[in-house]
């Protein structure tokens, strides 16, 4: 395999992996008669960040960035490769950004394979777009976009500190650091801190046949694409002066 | 000790020890008149997160399969060892299905003896039946099935990707990825994502003298067998060729 | 300082550090007008496992028995030394179970400071005296004592198996394991596993000025020291064989 | 960049990211229309342990103290440096308690943006004091002291264990450790165990337009200030002795 296909194949399924269990987390809290009903927001962050965990085994050989957020930082900051032996080229580039949104798609759809029968067991079209995208709690883009950034920027500087301590947490780090964000930052947005993570299932969600769905939500959309893009380019802006 | 017997006697302490501690975790949260009595969706996750935790450090030596269709998967799949010096051949494939099934069966009812009276001041049926084996929240053969095969193929696909990253997780790795499984993907089912898990307490249901039992729901039981079988294949597979 | 003297006051220091924080989280949950009140059982559990996590660091260098089921496991079983330079002998022995019932008893008496005002509030005598010592939720002298007994097996054992992995974990494994025993095995009686742990608070109870305490208990005290020797011995017998 | 400027520079970005994430946590719980209403003292425990985790991480090349308590027990104490290539003089221990208490006011402000329509919607004065500072929860001056000093005890004591003890945790050990701290002390004072993290979002409180605030509470603010400074001198000088 090239390089393209490599990048390509190992972020489908990288965030193919993360998008199922996350859209999958909350499906399990959020839907009718499901074993994890009403199980709590801890457990949706819990969810998450071990959705990020599994992601990252799967797409290790080309970084994991499962995120055109992590993606655009490398690019825009002191990064020299985009994982080992993957120059950081604008092919290179767009082939992350294809894996990453086409395998967030791809994980929602399999999500809505997996709960099939509470998708058509649930009746409630806001419950069942919130299983797909984030939702904010009060809508106010201009705060919505600030409060996505600011969650981004922790997401990409920490990841880059990253590199800087030896410790053998391997895909834990980064799962926990997903964990802290949804606990701490998740509150009014449901933290994307990921185009892809949020752009993927929204068009999943307009594409399947779900029994009881509503609008997609596009006016919310770009919210989540431009929040994480100022947070991430301000992250690797300060990481090069840090 | 040859071979086999290593095989057979490790998989049985291990999967008991897993079994003991998942259908316990689940006892405490289900039955009546226990500590962690109604503790919640997230309690269970963890537990059977870490109850596969504990099973690890047990069967090491072998590997810790404690799960035919990680055996399996290991049979069809890319891997040439089941362990570190022990060969893939059809007498030590039997014997690690051999330990799966027995230890799953025996930490069932090491499991009843731990909750010894709150199984006896329990009377609804179908909780206890859920402290043994899997129950679907909503039945529906096919889906159920799907939903298996999903958990199933994350389950083995990312335990192949374990051996590409180097980390000091131990038996950590693997039961933060039942726990994220769980989370995620086990709101259908229950996840069995493991034949064994499901036969062997179903088996000691049937065999207990447990006061208020009822139905062994032996209709269902072939679910959490083909769809682990199938999921399972597809990721041996899928492995191969990523 | 001697041998006897470093045993002695590390088993003190961690043991205390342990029971100090594991009463603490269930007196943070138990009591009147506490952060963490009605928290549930899994804070429980997740508190006591980071109570022996902070107990493990503090004790490291006489290998942190922190529970004299530990010390006797090996003593038993195929272990030739307590730690690295610490022979196994009578003395030592001796020195280490001191270590632990007093550094028990001595964390329960910091606890009691700790919540001190929270202690002058709570009126129900059974809600204090369950932040010290342990309860069955269900009376039965032997199942009480089979539970225990499996639990203390369970983590002896597989602290028996740590030494076979290569792992980063530290202190991380052994908290892991007292979290997935006390979430699947501590329903039925609070699980003790740890004569120590369940003596050194009753005698604190039994000694502190708590405005409205009751009954000490005393003829439950034995279950908790009983079973954890049963367990333990039938853990390093095993350990000797497997 | 001089030692001085990357001592300031690193604990004011780690304190900033461990007090907007810490911050962020209680007011996710606590504020109007969050996703995390409601969610329960352990998120709150293991998102402000997340939060020492993120900020440990960015600070980690100036030892990331993030805390004038662990600045001075290493004044105090047996250390030699404060990091690799610090060395311990007064300029330095300005330079850190500088970026500290700078630090913990700038993460509290950002907290404030993220959360800012909350805020808004956001009535009860009280509520919004205590996503900033720590608020006893029975008010007594002198047993506030205590338990803010054994909590600081207990963090700056295994702190300093840390080094005695090879593993791969890296700055999740110190997390777990604040989990720990917060399960099982935290009930009474909500744990500050940190005079930083108390007086800079108090700082923050007093200074930002939040709509509905209320009291500063300055009469409680030297309680954490003082207690922590007491457990950590006594933690320091139990360090030197053991």
């Amino acid at each position: 395999m090239g390089v393209i296909e490599t990048i390509v194949l190992h972020e489908i399924a990288g965030t193919a992996c993360m998008t199922l269990l996350g859209c999958g987390v909350v499906a399990n809290v959020l839907l009718k008669k499901t074993g994890g009903h009403n199980g709590g927001p801890l457990l949706i962050f819990f969810g998450w960040g071990l959705a990020v965990y599994c992601g990252v085994w799967i797409a290790f050989d080309t970084g994991a960035h499962l995120n055109p957020a992590i993606t655009l930082a490398l690019w825009l900051g002191p990064a020299t490769e985009y994982a080992d032996g993957i120059p950081i080229t604008l092919n290179n580039t767009l082939a992350y950004f294809t894996g990453e949104f086409v395998g967030a798609w791809l994980g929602a759809v399999l999500c809505y394979l997996c709960y099939k029968k509470q998708y058509d067991d649930t009746e409630d079209a806001t419950t069942i777009l919130a299983t797909f995208s984030t939702i904010p709690t009060i809508r106010s883009r201009f705060w919505n976009c600030v409060t996505e950034a600011i969650g981004t920027f922790v997401l990409v500087f920490v990841i880059i500190m990253f590199g800087h301590t030896p410790n053998g947490l391997g895909p834990l780090a980064v799962a926990l650091l997903v964990v802290a964000i949804g606990a701490s930052l998740g509150g009014p947005t449901g933290y994307a801190i990921n185009p892809a993570r949020d752009m993927g299932p929204r068009l999943a969600h307009a594409m399947l046949p779900i029994r009881s769905k509503g609008s997609n939500d596009w006016g919310y959309a770009w919210v989540p694409f431009v929040g994480p893009i100022i947070g991430s380019s301000l992250a690797a802006l300060a990481a090069t002066v840090y």
